[in-house]
């Protein structure tokens, strides 16, 4: 049995690079995918697809199709969401996609530092499991596919 | 034809109150609901329902219980969901709601200043229709109810 | 038994004035709803509720928002979509609010002139049924409620 | 990952080709789908499965009902839409499928050239993107596979 | 509470009044909906909608539009179908309506002879509840109501 | 607004009067539904609708039968369910209608003595809310309707 | 592009047989799976299972458990169902599967003598296409894979 | 074609081992999951992934975060579901799985001793098919493929 596990969160740290170290460390039949990381490619998209945008506004609704688009198709594919919240940044994007993700069926694992309990409760509340690092989320992994 | 519809958002500043005059002054035929308005109320909901809880992990545990029970519910009534974004606050139960709301079919209007564009633009995408104030949003309930 | 109608189509004729009257003089129990009939209201509902747009295209991206904000609440209100095609207009929104209709388990009822077969004959197949005139749709709303 | 597209519009010009050329030459792992392209096999495809049809009303139920079937099995092994919208021809049934592709929560990519704005705008909204070539579209769905 | 229950099955006895007189005398709340009752109505109900067809097949393929239609909209608004099965008559409709329900996850009573209890053991099993007389299904919709 | 409460779990204590008294005297606008509270007729019912069965299979399953029904019905009128279970009995009904009800989206609130967390732990973690009497399953009713 | 194709329909011809090889002829990328086709073997399987049963009622009823089994097991797994209809047998079952097709989107060919046209007109108008022969069904699945 | 079948039930027996070896003797082309078996580390699954709980009802709590995960994942892959109940044990899980699985449109064997047909005959009857043994399981297994 092979999973396929979608990796929402933010794109300013390395996180995804070392969950995928760490499945791969242990062999687990995963195929990860996510959202664009290269941040200046995600926010550039639209301009980079229809050439570039006359406005700001413009070239963020472009952005945002393609972004959407891409994250549509890739978390259809999968079997199980991974949503990693951080200290920084306001992240609704992440918020957004676990909860979609919940809305239709998916299981969602949520990562997020003790310090974000409290305005993550709702949400930790409906995910399938909250923990709190990388390596908890492996393990969790793990014990799915003992 | 009566509708009703849920005002998703932060519960510190009474845009709500706004809304629902507005609404009332115009005489449309809508019942609003939405989550619990009284902050305390909110965080102490699981202590008020269970009794004191021993940790601040298990009061907002027990407190996230009942705040997605009362949205669950009344979610399900609505027709229509307004998302209200401000600059404060981290509002991840704003994106978690309306992003459920879409993923379930339901119409989303988001309610954001100009300056939330760019972070908010996927969510922004994906909602029904997109406007910067409560009066905006009223014009849009008029506009379906013409 | 109360029923709700949808009526999807071109907005430059008064057909929607033709089956509402006679529904009427038959005392049909039939609420009907539909999009907004005034073309300038239609074309510039963006405009009126955020204000002038920069260009055409934000204007017209702009009222596409609300329009299908309307088209949206009210056909989930629905029991039944009558869907009229006529030999002007391209009338794409009318093809698109038919097959939303279908596609999401919805009783679709087609008006289109019989010089219109063959190019509606997929759209046609799958409608509930098929008629030619406004007279034909109100003897089959008829009909379910005899 | 392989993803399969279904293209959708229409089959008087040999945009497939393109995009399928263009998606061999950039090795994307996509197999597409699509309707019958040879014209008249679509139309007399009644004919020739049920035999001669007596008139030119059975002959379009005929064929447009082995249509119908071609795309809802086909569609339903897509992950993703891509629907072309040209200045000629009608295209009620681009229109069609893009809508129900779209109710059922499937992507879709439009493609129309900039003329088209105005008319197909509640649709473009409703895309999950809208680009004017069939050279955007290829990078979109590039930018899905990075 | 009010029920709404349709009653689905042939159309050549009385047993529908047989089940909306006792279900008065016991005054249920129910209201109850069918098909249309009257044989020849229905047969030529394309005729009396869209004039005289030119042939069996074409006069069969409009009157079937039209009760399909009919079909549609009551079975939405019921809370439970009562399907009927006698010992004449082929019934397919009966049997098409009974399992359309069941698969859209409405609750079904059958109504049969013994006689017919080999021949209907799949779709029995299938029903939530199988019954071998207007009474007893009478006093299965009592029960609901206890 | 109006509330339908579905009340399962065990028929041999008088928790569900307590409920419905106490909602009473806060005058809760809701509406309490629940399964057949007479023990005997719940065993019976089979035999009551169908006649006596010839052993005790057939006699609980032509009962089961109609439970079932019963349940079916009035579930899906059910804006939420509420799920007591005790320290006796099995309770797999319960356990089976709240699993359903979650299943389909709807909100359920467990009744449970702590003594049973335990073996409860996975059924509470799915659920809503969980509580620990009537009196707090009230004050979460309240808190919905505040 | 690989599809599984469920043929609903009676079990006393051997009209499978000659689609499976009209298929492999034509090397058609099917495979084929469809209910119990030896008779006694269907009849019989609840006793082959659980051991004699008592009455020729329980042993239906046990027999049509895991007909019902095997026909979900397998209709889930279609892409695409095809139900043959004859001049002799009930053939209730053929219904029931049919329409519980249709009524989870999964699209159906419908064959059928001309001489059944008149009793069947309301399944074939809902069915995706309707032929008269193996070859014409043949010739629809071929189609499909062009 | 090849089936999952989730295995549903007491984790302290050797049931599994059973089902899983006359399978393989069988050749029967499945694989075949379920919940961890090793009574505690699903007990104590929380404990290994989050660190010590500070008390027992955090510890089941966090456990069973991680045993609904599993499940979750695990019962989306099946094609089949066999639930088994014995005399001993709440089993609650069970019959939550069991009822989450029919509700969802999964087919579920129950496997429980004649003993346990009254307080099971609810479930029994909602249930695909019935039976009292693995070996009837496996026989109902077979019969699916052959």
């Amino acid at each position: 049995m092979k999973l396929t596990v979608y990796l929402a969160g933010e794109i300013h740290s390395d996180w995804r690079e070392e969950i995928k170290k760490k499945s791969a460390a242990l062999d687990l039949p995963i195929d990860f995918v996510g959202p664009m990381e290269i941040h200046e490619r995600s926010d550039n998209i639209g301009d980079d697809i229809l050439g570039e945008q006359s406005t700001a506004i413009a070239k963020d609704h472009a952005a945002s199709s393609f972004n959407n688009l891409r994250t549509s198709v890739l978390m259809h594919k999968a079997d199980l969401v991974i949503a990693l919240f951080g200290e920084q940044y306001k992240q609704w994007n992440t918020a957004m996609d676990a909860s979609a993700a919940l809305a239709s069926g998916k299981p969602v694992i949520l990562i997020r530092p003790e310090k974000l309990h409290h305005p993550l409760k709702e949400l930790s509340r409906k995910a399938s499991a909250t923990v709190e690092t990388c390596d908890q989320a492996i393990k969790a992994l793990t014990y799915i596919l003992e």
